[in-house]
């Protein structure tokens, strides 16, 4: 049953174009970076999708906009909600700000200052909740039902799905043939949109997720043919914790070659490759794609492989190769 | 005398425009970025010429890479030699390398760990020497008199501060025309290559210099009339802690508006701005200009203004706000 629902709900690539026009006047068309000393380390051709230059720093921005732009006026009225202490958040409160709508959302009281500022700061109304995944969706249940908000899953959700999908899209226009296409791989939301969207419209181009090592949900969900969530995952990649919903895990397992696993030393050491030689910040969860590619489990040498750099929003107080 | 011999070195626009032509099979023609955020906070529209992608990090690889370039194969053959421990040494060993021939280094022996590295990357050799005046000038004079080697003084010097001038060549074809110009001053090469760049093809923009309170010798000498070099400065901008040479400060008094002095309060904010809105990384003497913006000595308020983002050279495990 869920999945003949899911499989109904798989974007098409019209979707992706249809989202690619609506998001247009609100997201950052980002540019595509190369870099001569990464490649000459890698011994492959990079190009650097640079969704750390999204609007709020991450391209979660793309899919909170499509969804919200997406709702009928009726359907908008009553504002979005969803549950989140990271980008989705801030993507969606803007989102939501851009329309003129409100936004509700549901954040665990433990999360970092700095996510509950960038969040207050698009205008949201936040609602804290004890930090376990049965306060925050009872939390949830209640403020969808006091607001009559529209709530707007982080990635199990088309509309985010395609959304995330228009990166992808910007990315074969601005580059030749890539041979790969490598994304980083929570939920699954980015790496869906990835893969369709490479599917329909560069097809020679194998999509491969990575993911952390501590954090392997997708790449064990993939191998046994169902969803087997992370328990308790603990990595530096802390945008990467999330579970493969319904959706995203029947997308990943028809358009996704393989799922790449990387230690937290490939992390750490692609963020910090990114950083010097780049000159951009990223945050952890950006640099495990280049991670799997210095890891070496897979031949990429000379070809031309495209990265999403997914997002740069890092605590610079607190860097991961500081010892505190 | 000296000021005679200076008036004849300035570059006229046709070096500049050679210089462009020159340098193109090596050097980046880096992107103008702009930040809605950082546009809200100063009030003014901001247009970012990001010399931190360029080639080894800085704008000081165009007049290296000029400098180099522009020797006869004669001239060049016995290479090139330099004292600098920040970018101007980088950036001469990659010329020279790209050139195919030797450079030379005078360098502190107490300059840090990760610059020594760099220059050596570039197949420079080095030669460390005390970390005085008068000892690095005697240990340059015995290096050009051993090996032959043409000395690149890294700023007073006419092919280097044409070459810094085709970033703003480039920042002028990137945008419409700009009101204001604003570039951080050290020796002056880079703020010398902006104003007569400026005065040659965007006449009606006026440029102005940005130096940290606490090396203000630019500042000092052009209310002077004669150069007064700084003298021990401290500050986190630490690409600006030299002096103008009579060139610079010849170039200077003739077609830079004024020179902006910023505390090193505005310089860590707005270097702090810059990581956390924009996602890119600068050097602590880049981000002077837009500190002089958010110092709010002069009223920028809805000008278009060019900053030409100078480096992203940074130690990342010691960053200026972290306590040690």
């Amino acid at each position: 049953m869920t999945a003949d629902r899911s499989i109904q709900d798989i974007p098409r690539p019209a979707d992706i174009e249809t989202a690619a026009e609506r998001i247009r006047p609100f997201a950052r068309r980002t540019p595509v970076f190369t870099c001569t000393a990464i490649n000459v380390i890698t011994g492959a051709t990079l190009f650097f999708k640079c969704e750390n230059f999204q609007k709020v720093g991450a391209f979660k921005f793309r899919g909170a906009a499509n969804a919200v732009f997406k709702l009928s006026d009726k359907q908008a009225a009553k504002g979005v909600a969803t549950h989140s202490s990271g980008n989705h958040a801030a993507a969606l409160s803007l989102a939501a700000r851009l329309r003129g709508i409100p936004a509700y959302i549901v954040m665990p009281e433990n999360a970092p200052e700095i996510k509950k500022r960038a969040v207050a700061g698009y205008g949201a109304q936040i609602t804290f909740c004890e930090p376990t995944l049965a306060a925050r969706e009872e939390a949830l249940k209640k403020v969808v039902k006091q607001t009559g908000a529209v709530f707007i899953h982080p990635y199990n959700h088309p509309a985010i799905i395609a959304g995330q999908g228009t990166a992808t899209l910007e990315l074969i226009s601005q580059t030749d043939e890539l041979d790969y296409l490598l994304a980083p791989v929570g939920g699954g939301g980015l790496l869906s949109g990835t893969s369709l969207a490479a599917a329909a419209f560069s097809p020679r181009t194998q999509v491969f997720g990575a993911e952390p090592e501590e954090a392997d949900d997708a790449y064990r969900s993939l191998q046994a043919g169902r969803i087997i969530p992370s328990e308790n995952p603990r990595t530096i990649a802390d945008g990467l914790l999330t579970s493969l919903g319904p959706l995203t895990f029947e997308i990943l397992r028809r358009h996704v070659r393989r799922i790449l696993r990387v230690s937290e030393a490939d992390i750490l050491r692609a963020m910090r490759l990114i950083w010097e030689r780049m000159k951009i910040i990223v945050e952890p969860s950006a640099a495990v794609p280049l991670g799997a590619l210095l890891g070496g489990d897979f031949d990429f040498r000379s070809k031309r492989i495209g990265v999403i750099l997914s997002g740069g929003n890092v605590d610079l107080d607190r860097l991961p190769w500081q010892k505190s």
